[in-house]
Order: structure tokens, then C-alpha cells, then sequence
């Protein structure tokens, strides 16, 4: 029988997953929390995941390993690919394609294997790189897309892509994290991290938070290098 | 620059997906074979799919490494599960959750690093068990989806999605291959085919092989256990 309360939550290790993942044990679920092992530059967001699994006690905490260094394209899996150390135009190459979708499709396999059908992204459209597929419009598509792929689609069981923080400001999702006691000095969101998960400081992603915490009022945890 | 001659072409080793990638090459494109090795039941495709894009001599055959085991749920990825030797009702245990979701996921991010608008995929929906994700309104969905999760689709670059199986039988789909020079004793279509790749000839996927083959007047050239 499906049962509604179990849900998965993909958690990237950053202060946004761990964010969602805290608004969804809120909710009541039973929180069920996927990460991947893509070779990512940034190893170290993976231990982020772990540390802040194992704190929020979830059901269970599965870790993916695919090798995306295999299709390369972005400055996250080509280690060729510097990682731009201040703002650039138009979408940036930290831009991984078609990430969210890959990822997205692990957890719709996962979700309907367990009966859930409740699915927790921590996209965001107002403090982010332009990527997109972190947009309502896309998080849509992919909701239609997984009601026609599925078993459980057909059956009649649809599936909820949950992105609560989609139009939150990054210093409301920080405020919203602190108001549900995440501890963000776990988090790890830059992008050229350093085996202990210090940031650089200068990355797209760590420029976000640093201005989050500034505009939020909040004393900034992060371990910079 | 996007150069529109390249596809990448979703080859699992059986009868349907040989077939896909031999009207590929002979409507001209540049052909990007993509494979998996997803810890499936019936490894000998991988085999299969090795000879074939060898035998059309693409531009490249990329294989990646997936494991599905740590999902579950079908019985082609949990070996408790057991293969049904004889047709079941609704769809069959053998539906993997989100395969294709998955795969083509990967497909489009390989398009999108080689500049490629053209995906293609041997679903079809006339002689098949049912699987809701080798339908027609889930391609639709899935080029959709793809337009909005891509940088190349915010960019104004589609993706076409071609199914050119989906409403052929499976006779349609032996003469076809036929025609164009598919050597249909290198490919693997059994869901328990053994390491030299020897059909069951009692699974679903045998069955409508076998069917085909018969309906097609041709000579079935299946090597069964």
C-alpha cells in the first residue's frame, strides 16, 4: 500500500537541501534523503550531506555514485573547467546539464519503489546562477513528465516535486533554516570547497550565501580558506 | 557552434534499439551510441550492444555504469525478484521505475555537451508490455521537459525526442531492420539471457521477439538456451 508520509528529499550537502530536508520532517514526513556521489569538484558537500542526514535522523540515506565526469561540460565534473572566481554573463559554467533532471529521475525511481509520492528539491529562482532547471516552470514539466512515466502514474498515484524554497530570497531560506534549527556550519555550498569543506569565498555559490547571511542579520558560520 | 548532423542514440543491445540506430545512420546523422551498465539482469545486452555499434562504426559508443541495484523494485535489478515465464496481468514485474527517465536523462546531457538537438529511442507502444514510459504522451512530455531544463533549451535549442518504433509492431519493426542491414543475431532482447547471450524464449521480451519474427515470415536467428 502506498503510504503518504514518506517522501525524498535530495540532499546536495548545501544550505539549501539541508533547508528542505528540515521543512519536510516539519511537514511530518518520513524523510527518506538521496545524495550523489557524481565526482563532483566539490567532494566535500557529500560529508556536508552525511553530517546533516545523520543529525536529522531520517529514515535512510542513500548515496548514489555515478561518474557525470564521463559527460563533462561544466567547470563541476571537467576538472579542465576552472570554477569563475567572480560573476560572469549569462548562465555560468558551473552549470551542470541536465543535473536536476538526472538527479530528479533517481528519486521518482526510488519514491515509487518505497510508495511515496512526495519528492523535496531545494531549487531556487531569486538568489541563483540563472540555471534552468532550478525554475517553477521546469519543476511543473517535470511533475507532468513523472505521472506519464511511471507505474504508479498510470495507476492513478501522481507525484508532488516539492520546492518550497522556489521563490524564497537566499536570507529567508537562511532565517527559515535558523527558525527550524539547521545548522548551517555543516553545510557545505561552495564550489571548489576544500577536502575539509572550507570555502573559497569567491565562487557564485559562496557569493549567495555570504550576501544571505549579510541581509539576513545572521553571524556567518561558514569556514572560509 | 550546434551542429545539427549529431544524435546520440539510446542502444541497450536488443532488437528495438539496433533497429533505432541503423535509421539514425541512414537519415544521416553523426551517431553518439549511449549504453548502460546498470547492474542489469541480462548483462549479455551490454555485450550485444558492444558488437552492434561496432558493426555500424559510430562516432562513439559510451557505456556508463549505473547501479540500479541500490534502487530495486523490478525484477531485472533485484535478484529476488524472479523473471515471469509466462505473460502476467497489468504491467509486468520486469518494469524498472524511471529507467527511461533515467536514461534519457543522460542522453540529453551528452547532447547538450556535444551540441546536439537529437535524441533517438527504440520505445514502442504496439508490441511491448506496457511500460508507461515507451508511450507516446511520455516522449511528448519528455522533449518538454528537456526544452526547460537545459541551458541550449533556454537558448532557443530544442530537443526532438524520435521514437521512430513507437507505433510499428514488432514485424513492422524486423522488416525495417532488415532493409537496413541489422544483424539481428548479434542483439539480445531475453530479460535472462545467459553470459553468451542464449535466450529463455519464455520471458515477455522473448515472446514478442519470437512473435515478431514468426509474423514477419523471416527466420528467427535467436540463439535459445
Amino acid at each position: 500500500m502506498r503510504n503518504s508520509k514518506k517522501a525524498i528529499i535530495l540532499l546536495s550537502g548545501g544550505l539549501d537541501s539541508a533547508t528542505t530536508l528540515a521543512i519536510a520532517k516539519k511537514l511530518g514526513f518520513d524523510c527518506y534523503a538521496l545524495s550523489f556521489n557524481y565526482k563532483q569538484r566539490h567532494m566535500s558537500e557529500l560529508n556536508a550531506a552525511k553530517n546533516v542526514a545523520k543529525k536529522l535522523k531520517l529514515t535512510e540515506h542513500k548515496i548514489i555514485e555515478i561518474d557525470l565526469t564521463q559527460i563533462g561540460g561544466s567547470a563541476l565534473t571537467d576538472s579542465k573547467i576552472d570554477v569563475p572566481n567572480s560573476p560572469t554573463k549569462g548562465i555560468p559554467i558551473t552549470y551542470v546539464p541536465a543535473r536536476n533532471t538526472m538527479f530528479l529521475s533517481y528519486a521518482l525511481a526510488w519514491a515509487e519503489v518505497i510508495g511515496s509520492s512526495d519528492i523535496f528539491i531545494g531549487v531556487n529562482a531569486v538568489d541563483y546562477s540563472g540555471y534552468p532547471d532550478c525554475r517553477p516552470e521546469y519543476i511543473e514539466a517535470y511533475e507532468k513528465l513523472a505521472a506519464l512515466a511511471t507505474k504508479a502514474g498510470v495507476e492513478g498515484v501522481g507525484f508532488k516535486i516539492h520546492a518550497p524554497l522556489i521563490k524564497l530570497s537566499k536570507s529567508e531560506i537562511i532565517k527559515e533554516g535558523l527558525a527550524l534549527g539547521v545548522d548551517f556550519s555543516q553545510t557545505v555550498s561552495c564550489y571548489q570547497a576544500n577536502d575539509m569543506g572550507f570555502a573559497c569565498g569567491l565562487c557564485d555559490s559562496c557569493m549567495f550565501r555570504k550576501e544571505g547571511f549579510d541581509s539576513a542579520g545572521v553571524s556567518d558560520p561558514t569556514k572560509y580558506q
